[in-house]
């Protein structure tokens, strides 16, 4: 917005003529290519131990033939600069243009400017840029032209082509082509560097990501650094997870960038016989996205889980929302679906959430769930129906309606004899990283995943205007939630099982499908008090080891009211990885495990993330549970705040939103809160009559009082808490 | 089949003990995707007077990430070199091999060898040469591993993965990567060069492709060349169809080659002011197949038809089998059915069928006909049968079928409420170059070429084991056929009318469905000889007068034993040309034009191709209807010779196979015949007992003969013709 003003603020300063629909120009492409072939790049940079490690599911891939156009109305000629990554043809109305012009003349009037564009390497784009044309979204893309002529030469009149609205990154720069596309770096020093053996060890102080700087590098031999997210993995040579091993022929002294970058926090600077450096720095690479989220209170332990959380999923906010930084650094369909989550109450990018489930979407034909996960096709689902509800972009959900509808025929096409999902050959059935967690059989969780999406579908499917598609994905929602219910709920055990194995309810009770059943609000309140005890606080049902299922508990606790005993839990759990010296949060948390076995996962001795997203939860329940504010209609048109301090003293903080923030201050005899969008309820319990400030308040049931809050004004609110 | 032996020898001479099983190492990549891509990159040679011009359909590409394997026993430890195109791992038994290394050395034993590919510009391909361990179809491939770890590290033990054997150009030089493939060049000269202007005009003797090489090159300014398949266009410098335009500026001579290859007789070369040149060459630019078919006849005339036809399917044979050599060169279907037809009665090479199947196919999803033709897709189900009968090659026809399978599901899905096909958005209903031909309604021709489509499905299915499918597309066939008859019969006419429009028969009867319905053998005898009569032989019946058509009609009246007949049309229509002084044969020719009109088409004056591959079907219809030879069985296991001279006094050629040729000799007297492949059954007519050397022969009916031909020996038939 600030840049659009800007530029029409400088044309009408220039004195020039212009329409006000002057924009900024874009490369472009077809939608998702880009998404899909930048995240090609970013998941194949992971390594393992030196040996290249790519993923294990099918790798899609842009369409390397793409046709641009856009039809334009102009009063005077304009004359218009192409740069195009490709090879290409430029027509006007229809009309060829001979070789491949930089520049074009575009006579005054009504006219069709088209460029159609082949690269196989990397994404057909076109950037675009005249006085008022230019390329942006508004531009239509195909790859596939159902156009074809006769034998005179006349073009068929009966065209089938389907043209969607292009994609981009909002990349500004013609000079820069798309395939150049980079984070940012900056210079950082280690903290600490001592010598061991013929090199040294660096501390850069706490987790880092980036490329090691080798400063003065001279010789001949072979230099080899060894990196850790602790100080035993980087020393541990033979099993430290990622390592460079290069052959080093430098006669002069050349600093030296490592060509991948890596997370960690020690650096293990081992160059061999013949091999001398001076020094070692890092270049920090960094999403360049906005803190906009913020939370601080009066517990400061609470502070500093909330500050590692936000330092934890900023690392882990790259070109895309990945799920750790040290070894996959892939695209977790589960994992980026907290992300999303937590980036609302963060950085508020809207644009690495669409990214994200373009890249992991991929392209038809759907041969697999998302990343082989059952689980993960689901969370993919719910993640865009989030991504409406907290951004308003109904847009984006038309464009990629049709890939959800695909997605669905698919996993619709493996029920079984009882209409349920169960195992067949290919699918990853993953729930969680637990010991014996059973995937045999019809597990309940993911058929309430199944439901969920099945709900998803039908509301995407009335903002993509297909109405007998929401019918019919109503009715199958509405169908299948009512087995869920008749097949897995359990009197007796006033929960859900786990499972159903030949037809028949197994004696498991875990927490997942019941928890998830507490904040999709399934259960009926007696249920979910039901649930709540014989489950959730219950101590003899397996416990959770991973931050990334911990998400999902507490908030089903929070959604109920919980906020104290749940606050508790995160000074346990989070303030126990502090207390280990974690400066980032790990992929999981075993309290009962000892020293070094932390660092262990996967059978390795340092298999273990100790930066993973998942682990950053707290940004999230601290922002829609806490501070308490959540959109009710999409884009926060209208919203809730509702402050539940849990036990704190006060808090106060700032939830970000398409439009602009909400801050919200609490304590116990003190409520402020002022917004800069839409129309928020500020609810809260009061003993007695709370006094507002210019703003009239409501009690709408006993002890519950709500102020309407409008933008662009702040609120007061004396109450006793 | 001769390189294995001198291996074998080679390696029985130097004293080494080795597996008999040793072979030439090829580049693998995952199936198909090496045709797509290199498809891509021919096709997306064509320009149109200067500017780039890409195919309209959609340009599938190859899978990015592909993971190879495959299981050895080693008697001995062996060193093995690896040459990959792309960012690749290596692994022994699942266990990574640090960085990208170039050999390793393999243990005894059984041993598993994977590696992983990752390449987005180019084909994900390995090399694999050790002494017993080379790459070749033999290794499995896969672009979806659907395989995952628990968190202690165990792999799981249910995989889902899809393995399929990998694909081959046998290129077998592991210092030329697959991507920098090339068809080989020879220089070649003008046969007379004038000056004109300030440049020159020269003529190359013929029609021909390839580079133009401009010798001494030097200046600064503009160079132009004009392309001319004939002399008209090549000095028509506002209309010929294709030209270079280049900036110059060197100021030593140097010899320059023109980046793309060109098709040409004559080439107008225009230096601009300040440029200037000592001479232009050619780099005439070939496929490198053998020409193992051959004809010669007692007619002069004819006999310069076979070359002249013979040389322009050479030309039209290139990394593919393209349409025409000037303007589009791209790979259309139904041009390339004919083409593997004439292929198996000239070059026999059956990798260029399987490529040019595999090109036109793609990639699923299947979202348009191929080349966006309805007509197209039969075609290329067509296809796939024709190369099983003539090859042999059941495992191609199991590797595609499951691509046979989705494009038919398309198909099948796009039925009217009678089940028939018409025109949906986005199809091209093509049948042939022709003035008011109707493309509106039900077409007949459609719906012939849809149930022999559905027949080459039933076939293709028993061959790949899919026995439901074989007895469902087997009933599909049926009922349609069944159902052609009943709609389209019109016993008035004794002909296969041309379409309905509303429900109800068109007046309109036209050659094609006629004719197809006499070599699909659809018709009862009686039915055939009226479509004879009443069509075919009709006149009033609108004329074909494209090459590519006329194919299909001359074969429908060969197949009636109309040779004599056909031999007329032959030296009438393609010696026409001949005598408007062609040196290949055209896309399309009417006698009825005149001049400068034959260079005409799609309303622009040079538009026409005089090159195309459809122009050359005598090959074709000479091998198959006077030489007479035709396979029975797949892969010539068994087949028929059945000579017939069609009013010539003599004739003889070879027909090759697999295995080698098939070589007839007929007069009128005398029939010679030797093979070297499966057993023959020759027929011929006698008025008296023939005399056979060497051999029994029967009377299968009155004055019809048959000698049972095995392979190996010559047959000499003395018969009164």
């Amino acid at each position: 917005m600030k840049t659009l003003k800007k530029i029409i603020l400088l044309l009408i300063f220039s004195g020039s003529v212009v329409q006000l629909s002057a924009q900024k120009a874009s490369w472009i492409w077809y939608p998702g290519d880009f998404d899909i072939y930048m995240s090609n790049v970013m998941q194949n940079r992971r390594t393992e131990r030196g040996s290249f490690f790519p993923v294990f599911w099918k790798m899609d891939s842009h369409y390397v033939l793409v046709d641009f156009h856009k039809e334009f109305n102009l009063s005077q000629p304009e004359e218009v600069k192409l740069f195009v990554e490709g090879t290409y043809n430029v027509k006007i109305d229809g009309q060829a243009i001979s070789g491949f012009p930089k520049s074009i003349q575009i006579p005054a009037g009504k006219h069709k400017l088209s460029l159609k564009v082949y690269n196989q390497a990397h994404v057909p784009s076109i950037f675009v840029q005249g006085k008022t044309i230019v390329s942006d979204e508004t531009w239509l893309s195909t790859f596939e032209d159902k156009e074809w002529i006769d034998a005179s030469g006349k073009t068929s009149d009966k065209s089938g082509t389907t043209f969607v609205s292009a994609g981009s990154w909002n990349l500004n720069d013609p000079n820069q082509l798309p395939s150049q596309f980079k984070l940012p770096v900056i210079a950082q020093y280690a903290a600490k560097t001592e010598k061991t053996n013929n090199g040294s060890l660096s501390d850069f102080g706490k987790e880092t990501f980036g490329f090691i700087k080798v400063h003065g590098l001279k010789g001949k031999g072979r230099l080899s650094i060894y990196y850790g997210e602790s100080k035993e993995e980087a020393l541990s040579i033979d099993k430290c997870e990622t390592l460079d091993n290069l052959d080093i022929d430098l006669q002069q002294k050349k600093d030296s960038i490592m060509p991948l970058s890596k997370a960690f926090r020690y650096v293990n600077f081992q160059p061999g016989n013949g091999v001398s450096a001076d020094s070692i720095s890092m270049l920090y690479e960094y999403a360049p996205v906005t803190e906009r989220g913020s939370f601080k209170s009066s517990d400061a332990e609470l502070n500093k889980i909330y500050d590692v959380a936000k330092y934890t999923f900023h690392l882990n906010t790259r070109e895309f929302f990945i799920d750790g930084i040290k070894r996959d650094r892939w695209v977790w369909s589960g994992d980026a679906y907290q992300s999303y989550l937590m980036n609302y109450y963060s950085f508020f990018d809207a644009p690495t959430v669409k990214r994200t489930l373009l890249a992991q979407r991929g392209k038809d034909p759907v041969t697999a769930h998302i990343n082989t996960i059952m689980d993960y096709s689901f969370y993919w689902f719910l993640g865009i129906y989030d991504y409406y509800k907290f951004t308003g972009d109904q847009k984006f959900v038309q464009d990629i309606y049709p890939r959800m509808q695909s997605l669905m025929t698919y996993i619709d096409g493996r029920k079984n004899k009882n209409g349920l999902l169960e195992w067949m050959p290919g699918d990853w059935i993953f729930i969680d990283w637990a010991d014996k967690l059973s995937k045999d059989g019809e597990v309940s969780f993911e058929q309430l995943l199944y439901a969920r999406s099945l709900e998803t579908m039908a509301l995407c499917a009335k903002l993509a205007n297909d109405t007998n598609g929401a019918t019919q994905y109503d009715q199958q929602a509405k169908a299948l939630k009512a087995k869920i219910f008749e097949l897995y709920w359990n009197q007796q055990k006033s929960a859900l099982v786990h499972s159903r194995i030949n037809d028949k309810q197994t004696d498991n009770v875990t927490r997942y499908a019941n928890m998830f059943g507490i904040f999709f609000d399934y259960f009926s309140p007696e249920q979910k008090l039901a649930v709540k005890e014989n489950v959730l606080l219950n101590g003899k049902v397996a416990k959770i080891t991973t931050p990334y299922m911990r998400f999902y508990e507490l908030e089903a606790l929070c959604a109920m009211g919980e906020q104290p005993y749940v606050l508790k839990e995160i000074k346990n759990y989070w303030g126990g990885m502090l207390k280990l010296g974690a400066t980032s949060f790990w992929e999981e948390y075993n309290p009962e495990k000892k020293g070094t076995e932390h660092l262990e996962m996967y059978g390795r001795p340092f298999g273990k993330s100790l930066c993973h997203a998942w682990g950053a939860s707290p940004i999230y329940l601290l922002g829609k549970y806490y501070l308490g504010v959540q959109p009710v209609t999409a884009g926060y048109k209208t919203y809730t705040i509702e402050p539940n301090l849990g036990g704190l003293a006060w808090m106060e903080g700032k939830v970000p939103t398409a439009d602009g923030d909400i801050s919200v201050y609490c304590s116990k005899k003190e409520i402020r809160v002022s917004s800069a969008t839409g129309t928020g309820k500020l609810r809260f319990k009061s003993k007695s009559k709370p006094v507002v400030k210019n703003a009239e308040v409501k009690e709408i049931s006993k002890g519950l009082f709500e102020v309407t809050i409008e933008k662009g004004r702040d609120y007061e609110v004396r109450y006793s808490g």
